[in-house]
Order: C-alpha cells, then structure tokens, then sequence
C-alpha cells in the first residue's frame, strides 16, 4: 500500500491535519509538513515528519501535496503567496481536503493544470475523531486518474468516493452541510413539539429510532437536545458557514434552496442571539427562545 | 404469550388492519372483526376471524379493541354513531392505532375513562409491510398499567414504546412525519444542488453514507429520487396531513414551527400542481419545477 517513492507534504497541521499526517507517517509514506503557526507542526518531528520552514520547502520533492486549511482564501495564499504553486514539480498531484467552494476549487484546479499538475478537492466529513482513527468519509472531485493515483494516500485517512470532476468533491460537502443543518432542525422542532405536547420526549426519541424517521443527527445531536449538553463539537459558526457556502454556490446557477435559506437564517439569528460557539445541535435553543422557552 | 382469554376485535381491516388481524390470528388471539365496508373484512373469515355485521357485535365480548381507521373523524364515528363505547364490556382495554390528532386521542380516552374502559393511542411507523412481517414501529401513550395489559397483543405487531401520557402516541407520530417530511427536503435539495453543481449525485449519495448526513431517507426516498421513481408508497397527500396536524397541534401550546410550516408549505405547492398521489420523495419534483427543471 504505502510507496517509498510516494512522498508527501501535509500542509497545515491544525486539528485535523496533525492526526491525520499521523495516519499517513503510519503508513510507511515519508511526509513534509509546514503550518503557518510553525509551534502546531513542530511535535510532528517525534513522529518522523520532516518539519519544513516554508511551505514551498514542504513541496519541493513532493509526489503529492495535501491541504488541509481553514477555508478558499488561505489555500489561495498558500498556493500563490506562499509560492506552493511555483515549487510543485511537473506531475506532481495537489489534494486540497480544505471545505472550501466550489469555484474556488475549480479555479485551482485550472491554475495548477496549466502548470502540470492534477489537482483533487477532496474535503471530508468525519471531524477529529474520524481524522485520528483513519475512517473519515472522503468526497473527491477531479479526474479520475488523480483519483487512482490517490488511493493509495486516501487508504490511511478514510472511505473515499470519486463524485465527478473538478469541485464536485466540494459539492459533496455542501450537500452534507446541508443535510445535516436541516435534519438537525427537524429533529429539534419534532422533540419540541413532544416535549412541549406532554410526552416524554427521550421515549419518542427511542420509539422512533430503526423507522423512516432515523438518522445518525436523531441518534447523536437528539441525545445532546435532551441532555441539554451543547458543548461544542461542531459549531454554530461553522454550520453557518457551510449554509452560505451551499446558497453562494447555488445562487449563479441558479438554483432556489428555500428550506437551507430558511435554515441559513435560523443559524445566523442563533449566532447573533450568542449562540456561535456552541454545537449545532444547539439549534434546538435557538428555537426554544423563539418559543420563550429558553 | 398468547392467551386464550385475551378476546381481541379489531375496527378496520384496510391496508393495514388486515394484515394486522392476521398476525394476531397467528399468534393465537381470538379476533373478531368489522369493515364499514364488509367485503373488506370477509377475506378474514378463512384465517379464522370471526366476521360481526356491526361495530357493536364485534366489540360486545372482547376484552381489547383495537381500531385502525382513516383519521379522528372516522374513529369517533364508530366510538358513538356505531356504537362502540356503548358496547364495549367495562375494564376492557381500547387501542386506537389510527393516526389522529392527540387532542382528538385525549378526548376519546376521557370519555372512554368514564364508562371504566381504558384506552391507549398507539399510531404505528412502518406501513403496509411492517404489518405484514410484525415489525410495526408503536408509539403508544396512555397509563402505564394498560401499556402493560397491551404488550402481550403488541408482540405479533411489532415493537412498543410507551412514550408518555394519552395523546403522547399520536405527539412521537406527528415527530415521526415531521422528521420524515423535512428530511425529505434535506435530501432533495442536497442532491438537486449536487446534480445541478456537476457532481454525480449517486455517487455523492453513496459518499455521504455512514457519516452523520445519514438517515433512512437518505437511504430508501434518496434512491427513489435519484431513479425518479416516485410511485407512491407514501403519499405527499399523507405527508401533507401529517404536517398540518404537527401545525394543529402546535398552535394552541403556543409553538411556532418555522421549518414544519415550510414544509406544508412546499407539499401543498406539491399537491396544487398535481403531485399530491405521488410518493412524497416527489417533493424533489416540486423543488425541481419551482427551479425550472420539470
């Protein structure tokens, strides 16, 4: 599986890409790693990593180069102020696994084509847990070439789909984003209504569970609704986020959402109402206020 | 588990009481039953039932009568214009498995309380062939001590969850289509923006399986939009009343609603433009019209 001759920059070392430049030093693969905050790369060494100073240093020797960045702006910076795209070798392969938009990774794509070198967005859902344990779902978009020949580094980190050319692995994520919002929405409106109508909603919760009503959010972000345990694991914030990602894209094809735009507005009035920092689950409080329950 | 001194009748042998009627007959249970239209119930003679000519005959000697009849309108009809209160024997015990509002349910077991007959609401999640094979979802609201007197006549039924007082039943039924009718939403839009976007939707449906955009919608009215195969199994008509009713039900408490009135909202758009005998995976068709993509 892991090829000697497979060498690989992680750029960006943050919670999801120090487990998995982990996973991949695992492996067997040599990796480069750099992170702009140099401190969060620096415990890699212990691992094996080589620690770069910059990330063109990261990439120059570099087979396959793995992004694992905030969001579209910083990939930009890192590929063109960062000068990664310059220290590329011909042939070389990009893996942005960043959520980023779909343009965007579009746009990369083309830019790196034009200097001979095959690009994959290839975002992921699964979180840190799925980062470390090497069982993230990964929804690549690009030719199917790059895809094969990515296989082989996908294998420590996760499940990967091929979903179509260049940015569908993005559009993946949206739809994931999206699913996820609204079904979290459905789950908190239909506890509120049982709790508030006089049953037992941790019993309804259970009653409806294996029927056409489950979901893993009715099983995991269900139970933190009735735990009133919204601690943070994926946030408010980030949710939104994805939300405007999904309507920012669908806007120009166009493409009408009206249930992730009311969604998008319910999560943006949670956040202005001191809610961005909790889980997204915390959707169900956001709700509950408007029902002066909170 | 079976005992012979339990005399079960059952009200309404359509698509799902008959199937019913047969698991009990199966399991032993002397059942008695009764169609308003007679030729439905008949069938049942040759499986062992006892076939009643009226409402009254059927119930006169049981100890559990079970109903499972269109909607609360129908099932107070056969409670008074046919009799039934009246003849039921005291201490017997009244299931009614029909989806009905919970204010309707609360009712009927006020007035069934005063003549000494106990009464359970217990709407089922599972359809036609949940019956058939014994796998009905129950949710089942009414005093703990009747759910008990109850479970022996479940079992051939299905799995029962006591989730709270008389009319808590019916509050985890309308949960169940709320869940259900939003994430049919979800889906549509997720994989409209996909297939509009440029990814392959299938394989975006297949990248988000396992992770936490999963459900069983995803899974089985996913599929179905994705082949457009939208013959009906259940009905954006159905759907459609089922929202109304979670909307009925909230308004008084007071609860607003936000996604849930979307929702009737785009199926009643549905239903306006000829899809309302469709199955409700169909409100893709609708999403899909209201974007020009008819």
């Amino acid at each position: 599986m892991s090829n000697p001759r497979t060498r690989i920059a992680l750029l960006g070392t943050g919670l999801m890409g120090l487990p998995m430049a982990r996973r991949l030093l695992g492996a067997g693969f040599p990796v480069s790693v750099w992170n702009r905050t140099a401190a969060k790369a620096r415990p890699l060494a212990d691992d094996g990593a080589e620690v770069a100073a910059t990330a063109a240093d990261a990439v120059r020797d570099a087979n396959v180069v793995i992004t694992m960045l905030e969001h579209g702006g910083v990939v930009r910076d890192v590929l063109e102020t960062h000068g990664v795209r310059e220290a590329m070798p011909a042939g070389a392969l990009f893996v942005d696994m960043s959520s980023i938009q779909p343009a965007q990774a579009r746009e990369h794509a083309a830019q790196l084509a034009a200097r001979g070198v095959g690009a994959l967005d290839a975002p992921v859902s699964g979180g840190t847990l799925g980062a470390e344990s090497g069982t993230l779902a990964i929804m690549a978009g690009g030719a199917a070439a790059d895809f094969e020949r990515a296989l082989p580094v996908f294998a420590p980190l996760g499940r990967a789909t091929h979903v179509g050319p260049a940015g569908a692995g993005q559009l993946a994520k949206l739809a994931n984003q999206m699913i996820v919002g609204i079904t979290i929405g459905a789950v908190a409106e239909a506890l509120l209504l049982a709790e508030r109508g006089g049953a037992d909603a941790a019993k309804v919760r259970e009653a409806l569970r294996g029927g056409f009503a489950d979901s893993r959010i009715l099983e995991v972000h269900g139970q933190r609704m009735l735990e009133r345990d919204f601690a943070k694991r994926g946030a408010v914030a980030v949710q939104l986020k994805d939300l405007r990602n999904a309507l920012v894209t669908a806007q120009p094809l166009p493409l009408e959402l009206p249930i992730t735009s009311l969604l998008e507005q319910l999560f943006a009035s949670a956040a202005e109402h001191g809610l961005a920092d909790v889980d997204h689950s915390g959707l169900w409080l956001e709700l509950a206020r408007r029902n002066g329950l909170g």
